[in-house]
Parts: C-alpha cells; sequence; structure tokens
C-alpha cells in the first residue's frame, strides 16, 4: 500500500494511493499515527479496502499533501552512512551506525515551504530514505528481521544547518532542528511495494540542476542493520522516523560550498516512492505563529 | 502549585499537592500534556480549585506516582553546564550550551525501577533541574522573558550509560536514550512556588552515601538562558522537557570509577521540588514487554 495524508497542517486526512488516485479512508481509520501502527490498522486498513477502492471517495488531486505519518514521537538520523558522501566530507567511514537525534516538530508535508533561519548562509539539503518504525522494537535479537518492525519507507529531506550543526559547541542536533528542517513523503509505501531496498536511486535538483545521485547500494549501514542496532540502546516505537543518511552532493561538500537561499527549489526522489518539491522562503517575522 | 501524577503507568490521574496531601483533579483536567498547556490549563486549574480544596477527593498515599507530565514531545539536554562538573571531567566551560537529544519515551515515575542495560558495566546517575516548558517558543527575542514560557521544574535524573555515550562513533544520544533513564518527578512545581531558580541546591545519595552536593548557583547557563537559546534553533512546545545539566560526584568523575549495579538504590533531592527515589534492577529478558 501507498499512504498518505491529505489536507491543511493538523487537518490532514489519511488516504491510499491507487492508480495513481488517492482515495480518501477516513471513513475506516482515524489517521496514520502510533496508535494506527500498534493496534494493527495496516492490515486491517488492507482488509477494508481489499476489492472495494471505488467505495471511497476520490481526494482532490489541488489539495496539499501532508506528512504520511502524523507526528512521530523520535526522528533519529543516521550520520555518514553513504560511502561517496563520507569521502566527500573527508570523514571515515564509521565502524558501527553514527546516530543523531532531530527535533520531531521539524515534520512536514513533501511539498511544503523550508524556511531558511534567520541571518542563516549555510542551510543544506539531504535526501534520504526514511524508515518509519511499525512494531515497538526493543533489543531485537540476532534472528529477528529488524524489518518486521518497519511500517514502511518514505522520502525524507534532512535539512541541515551546517553553522548550528558544526560550528556550535557540541551535538549535531541544533542544526537539525529548526523548524520545517523535515519534509516528509509524499506516501509510506510499505515493504511489499517498496522494492529492494539495497538498490533504491536517491535524486535531489537545485533549480532543476542534479545535485545528488545515489544509490542505497552505496549504504554503510542497511536499514535492517540500522534498525536492529537503534533497538539496542532504545525502544523504538510505532510512528517513529528513521532518517538513513544521505549520498554525495550536499552543499557542504562542495568546491565551493553552495547553501540555500530564499526563492531557490529543491525536488527530491527515490525510486518507487514518489518525488518532493519545496521551494525555500525567508524566515517568518511573526514570533507569535 | 505543585502538579502531580497518580496511578499505573499509562492511567496517571492528574493531581494537585495541597499540605503535603495530593487531591485528585481528573474531575477537572484530563492530564498534564500537550494539549493542558496549550489551552491554559494551569491558570484555569488554579481557579477551578482556588478556595475549594476539599471538594477534591484525596489520592491514596500508597499508590505509584508518575512522572508529573505525560509523555513529552522532545527532550532536551544541556551538557557540561556546572563548573565543579566540567573541572571533575576534565572539560572546558562551554562557551555556549552544549546540547544534546535524549529520546523521550525514557521518562518514567520518579520511583519507578531503573533497568540496567545488558552488558552494561557504565551506567550512571545525574541529577538535574527538569525544565518543563508551558507555551510554544519559538525565536525569543532579547527582551521577552523565556521563564513565561516555562510551566515549571521538576527533579529529574538523566541516567548515562558512559560506554554508549562516550565510547561508541559518534553522538552521546545513544547512551542517554535506554528505556526508564529518565525519571521524572515527582511534582511539576509552578514557578511562584519554586523560589529562586538560581540557588536551589541538588543532592544525589547512592545506597545512602552522598555523591552529588550542588547548588544551581554553579551553573553556567542559567534557565532563562537556556530556554532562550533552544529557541534560537527549534521550536519548543508545551510539555517539553529540558534535562538543564548535573554537577560534580557522578560515578565518571570518580577515580576509581563506580557504577551503578543491580539491587542499588539511588535517592535525589532538590530544594522544594520533593525527591526521588529508584532501585537499580537487571534488564528484563523479556523483549516483546
Amino acid at each position: 500500500m501507498k499512504l498518505l495524508r491529505i489536507g491543511e497542517p493538523g487537518r490532514e486526512r489519511p488516504a491510499v494511493l491507487v492508480d495513481g488516485r488517492a482515495r480518501d479512508v477516513s471513513g475506516v481509520v482515524r489517521d496514520f499515527d502510533a496508535a494506527f501502527f500498534t493496534e494493527g490498522g495496516l492490515a486491517a486498513l488492507r482488509d477494508a479496502i481489499d476489492g472495494d477502492l471505488a467505495a471511497f471517495p476520490e481526494a482532490g488531486d489541488d489539495q496539499r499533501i501532508g506528512p504520511p505519518v502524523a507526528r512521530p514521537g523520535q526522528v533519529w538520523c543516521v550520520g555518514v552512512n553513504y560511502r561517496d558522501h563520507a569521502a566527500e566530507s573527508s570523514l571515515e567511514v564509521p565502524g558501527e551506525p553514527l546516530i543523531f537525534g532531530k527535533a520531531a516538530n521539524t515534520v512536514v508535508g513533501p511539498n511544503d515551504d523550508v524556511r531558511i533561519p534567520p541571518g542563516s548562509v549555510k542551510t543544506d539539503w539531504e535526501v534520504e530514505l526514511g524508515v518509519v518504525i511499525g512494531r515497538r522494537a526493543r533489543y531485537l535479537s540476532d534472528d529477528e528481521d529488524p524489518l518486521d518492525y518497519v511500517a514502511g519507507v518514505t522520502i525524507s529531506n534532512d535539512i541541515s544547518e551546517r553553522e548550528w550543526q558544526l560550528e556550535h559547541a557540541g551535538q549535531w542536533i541544533k542544526g537539525k532542528s529548526f523548524e520545517t528542517f523535515n519534509p516528509l513523503g509524499p506516501w509510506l509505501v510499505t515493504l511489499d511495494e517498496a522494492g529492494e531496498l539495497g538498490s533504491l536511486t536517491l535524486e535531489l535538483d537545485l533549480n532543476g540542476a542534479p545535485q545528488q545521485r545515489g544509490t542505497t547500494a552505496d549504504m554503510v549501514f542497511g536499514v535492517a542493520e540500522i534498525v536492529r542496532y537503534l533497538s539496542r540502546f532504545a525502544v523504538l516505537e510505532p510512528g517513529d522516523l528513521i532518517n538513513t543518511g544521505t549520498p554525495a552532493g550536499v552543499g557542504l561538500g562542495m568546491d565551493p560550498q553552495r547553501y540555500l537561499r530564499a526563492g531557490d527549489v529543491v525536488d527530491l526522489r527515490i525510486t518507487g516512492l514518489g518525488a518532493q518539491h519545496q521551494r525555500l522562503v525567508p524566515p517568518s517575522s511573526n514570533t507569535k505563529e
């Protein structure tokens, strides 16, 4: 299945994509959130729509697409997880997954505007395979299949402010947590429809020009390995998001470096997972919003 | 006011402490969560109970106390924020707040058991002043008072597994995110009753022997400064928790180092904020729970 959420921010309705059309399933599902996954919602939804798609109303094409899961409980990120990105960053390939955090309220829809923080001159892009947890995962053993704990995959743009990430004291979370910094979607694609996770193509264009051209075959740690590893020191909850790392071609890795400015547009694609399109905008001056 | 939550995990009821007795206010408040703070719940609760406390039933003394806020959306931590702790860690006092993340599902009640991770030999304690956000805080300006965005303060034990924090690749979040690693409470004390935030005494005993004896007067960055700083790169939401750093006396800083073992007990106190008592237990072998 391809799950998506349609409507204005905070009022999205759950839908399923079939033959290129979004069918509104809010009649049988409240939302794609932690409770949905915890309570076996994926299987129930599959049963509910099976063979009877015409019974569900079509969602209009002109409506906003939200993130495909309601606010994750936690966003986990894997750093330096593509060999070509390690090379461009002059970083060693890590011997175990390099994990950092990102505020979970950064998640927005796949085509929402991205706000450049006030004064920022180093806002960067990162196309990533996003993994959404479907079952509570705790201390997974070597003989369990971590993919049994995954609800599906999607496109994630792990936007990063490099000054706050690298030039302020301490840890990377600062540069990763600004508002609107995690466009997600358009669809959550269940694993039976996502194809081979180890051979997906990731692409990102800036103003129509190719910047990132990667493949998950270049990942240092694959999806299963990452999920198992995270479960060794944290309890993963349904709805949690894992950003699994970005391939080469980010602004930080260029010579000279190139960063995002208001008016830029970025387009992201991953094989079988659809596309994102974002416009970069100035920060809102209304601090009360 | 002193807010607390009483009952079994996931089924806690909101209460208010008055004259040493907990009064159940579940008749007027659903829970102390993000919605409660967002919708002006603190002021409404104050009005509701004003002068009429006898109308609320007493909560039994023998019941479990939960964390004083329902699951935070985000847990922010400040590292190396006490001068004496910087000294014992041989770390420089940072020039700006050193921020790291911690999984939000680590939060448990103040007297709940703390589980030592499987194989861990470096599980450590950290008594901290915990700050709970009461209003959405975004890009606070210099002429706003960050304390207007704080709902209250409480005791937080920022339990840390030092091998995963410091000896694995990457960032500190790994060693901070194990299940049960953030005992919180017993009370959320509103600022009008919390006293001078810059002169609170923090204490932690291990098996009855004093380990940490600190004062918030020794903080490098105070509560207001931390809230303002965080709002510069993240949107703080009602119910979010900030662990503001620990004073000297952690196991990592000793010579030889001393870490927690199953059977140990720790007691924590902060002036005016009550006390915590935790027993260290072996990891549960039931990975399905």
